[in-house]
């Protein structure tokens, strides 16, 4: 077995403070076998006992499933919530030999059974958690990386020391949480200013994403004016939105358009009255996801980038009195930092073409 | 898709009476992901729910647990106790890469954790469930078989009308309910008496194993008399035994040899009292399996075939006030009935060379 597989499991067990007695949850698609394997001996040596599952958002049997099923009939499944209910710890492992493979399920069929898993989904959050990434070949395809170069890049994103990471990331906390106005320009495409004035950052270093590796909060609603180019792609249902634009007044989506399905961005921003409305402002930190790969548990903490989320804001990046975000949506949107750009922070510039102000080379 | 995983499915769903609402959970290995996938239309078309396990008897995860754990810490686990309380069905599909994943598990761990999941295994076996097979590559190289011929081999077995198997045996399981005595004769080396008056006979039509296609009963445990040369192999931990021979007197063993792997009889013989005398007696009647493939789900069932199991008698086999041969153990050993051969019970040949007196050319 490659070596960085194991590390990989011990990050993870890591992440979820694996103990003795711990019953252990280990979501995971044939593909992932590997890190399966890894991860049990992990379970086995700390004295705790595995329990090991396919996924069910992704693969060959959920796909037949939920063609086969009636969405009227859903019911929350009694065997899987008991089984969430018992367990101490939750690690779903993401992989796939071909992302396509909902391709032809029936969405309808797919927000009816998410529906029924919402109970089991809050009571599985509720347990000690980890999200991650196993290298499949479907995953190198849609990154147009062969799987030997995909699986180096998986690797040096997620095998690296995350408490180094968390006091890095903790410089940017600090200058976020004390920050009442954010400004955020790149290139003459993204001009854009908000307030953040109450709410917390969030430093995400690996208790729940693996790999993680950014910073986040939630923008004041309507306190969003200017205009922005998401000049990474936005992937949505299946379909590709290159250089989505829009431009916000008092918070609002009053302009948008896109070079490619602009109609998807338009559908996007009538949900509802909340995905006309910014819900998350991040920065992503990990320099080792130095490219685009067409999933969003990588792109966002992509480092030289900030994301802006339409749609529900997160509670936990919500300030006591502010109001937080609500919408059925919350669809991250990625904007190139690397060039010709800068973050600035009450005034002061905090980030000037990637590089932050407590970096070496900030000022360059 | 092969059409015959999905008539393999279809089975599987009829046996264990699959309804609506039923909660079902699917345990596989990666390599039968195929038959999960059609086990998985079937539930979602029945209005029902499954979740899908990894095998933890066979395969790299569970041996990479056993191997690293402590069998001194072994704890029921709870999540797997309350999903098995929680379920309704429950169907487990063997089916190999590498027969010999265990290998290298010690098989204190193994005992360890068999006695940790007892209780778990009773709560299933109180469901309805169903015992299966897919051809893995491991499965047909220990047959020496090649992987296409394996699986026409399992599918022959397995995709056939069972109410008519069910009716055809209950033409034996008539003849074995009037019976005081059975004796059983094959060439000049099998030559055994024994009493299953009042002992019932089980007509396994694949209400739990799949293949089915066997009637059983429990010879009463004192009163086996006679020599018997088991000239099917027996594969026992990972040890070959050929032609395992045994000598009863009042129900005993009291003599026994083979031609390989002597020791591993003896140390069967000499687990407890009850590992020396008889706990089934076998008849098998499903002809499509026609050779020995070292797989007991399927050569106890071998047409042209007896086997007697050394220890622990089932409990529906045992009539009222009759004795239940106890033990830790319970092997299964096979007596090729083709030629040269008969079973007489009451004075009355019923079988003879493997054709039964219920079948055409019996007698000729």
């Amino acid at each position: 077995m490659d070596p960085r597989i194991r590390e990989h499991a011990e990050i993870i067990a890591n992440s979820i403070d694996l103990g003795a007695d711990d019953d252990v949850v280990v979501v995971a698609p044939p593909v992932a076998e590997d890190l399966v394997v890894a991860l049990n001996e992990l379970i086995g040596d700390a004295g705790a006992n595995p329990l090991n599952l396919y996924t069910h958002r992704g693969g060959r049997p959920a796909r037949a499933f939920l063609r086969a099923c009636d969405e009227e009939d859903f019911s929350p499944p009694g065997h899987r919530a008991a089984m969430v209910e018992a367990c101490d710890a939750y690690v779903a492992i993401k992989g796939d030999q071909n992302v396509s493979e909902f391709g032809d399920v029936d969405p309808e069929s797919l927000a009816a059974f998410q529906r029924a898993h919402r109970d089991i989904l809050d009571e599985r959050l509720s347990k000690r958690w980890n999200l991650t990434q196993y290298p499949g070949p479907g995953n190198a395809q849609i990154a147009e990386m062969s799987t030997e170069a995909y699986e180096n890049f998986v690797w040096d994103a997620i095998n690296k020391d995350w408490e180094a990471v968390r006091d890095h990331q903790a410089q940017m906390v600090e200058i976020m949480d004390a920050a009442e106005e954010v400004h955020i320009v790149s290139g003459d495409t993204t001009d854009v200013t908000m307030s953040v004035a109450g709410n917390p950052t969030i430093n995400d270093w690996g208790k729940h994403n693996m790999p993680a590796g950014e910073v986040f909060t939630a923008p004041v609603p309507n306190s969003v004016e200017g205009e922005v180019l998401f000049d990474k792609p936005l992937y949505n249902e299946g379909k590709e939105v290159l250089d989505a634009y829009v431009r916000f007044e008092d918070g609002e989506v009053v302009e948008h358009a896109a070079a490619k399905n602009e109609a998807t961005l338009t559908q996007i921003l009538n949900t509802d009255d909340g995905a006309r409305r910014l819900g998350e402002l991040g920065i992503g930190m990990n320099r080792d996801i130095d490219r685009f790969t067409y999933n969003m548990l990588f792109d966002e903490k992509m480092g030289d980038t900030v994301h802006m989320a339409l749609g529900r804001a997160y509670e936990d990046t919500v300030g006591e009195g502010n109001e937080q975000n609500q919408s059925a949506q919350h669809v991250d949107m990625i904007v190139d930092m690397s060039e010709d750009s800068y973050i600035e922070v009450d005034g002061e510039i905090v980030q000037r073409n990637g590089t932050f102000i407590f970096e070496d080379g900030f000022g360059d």
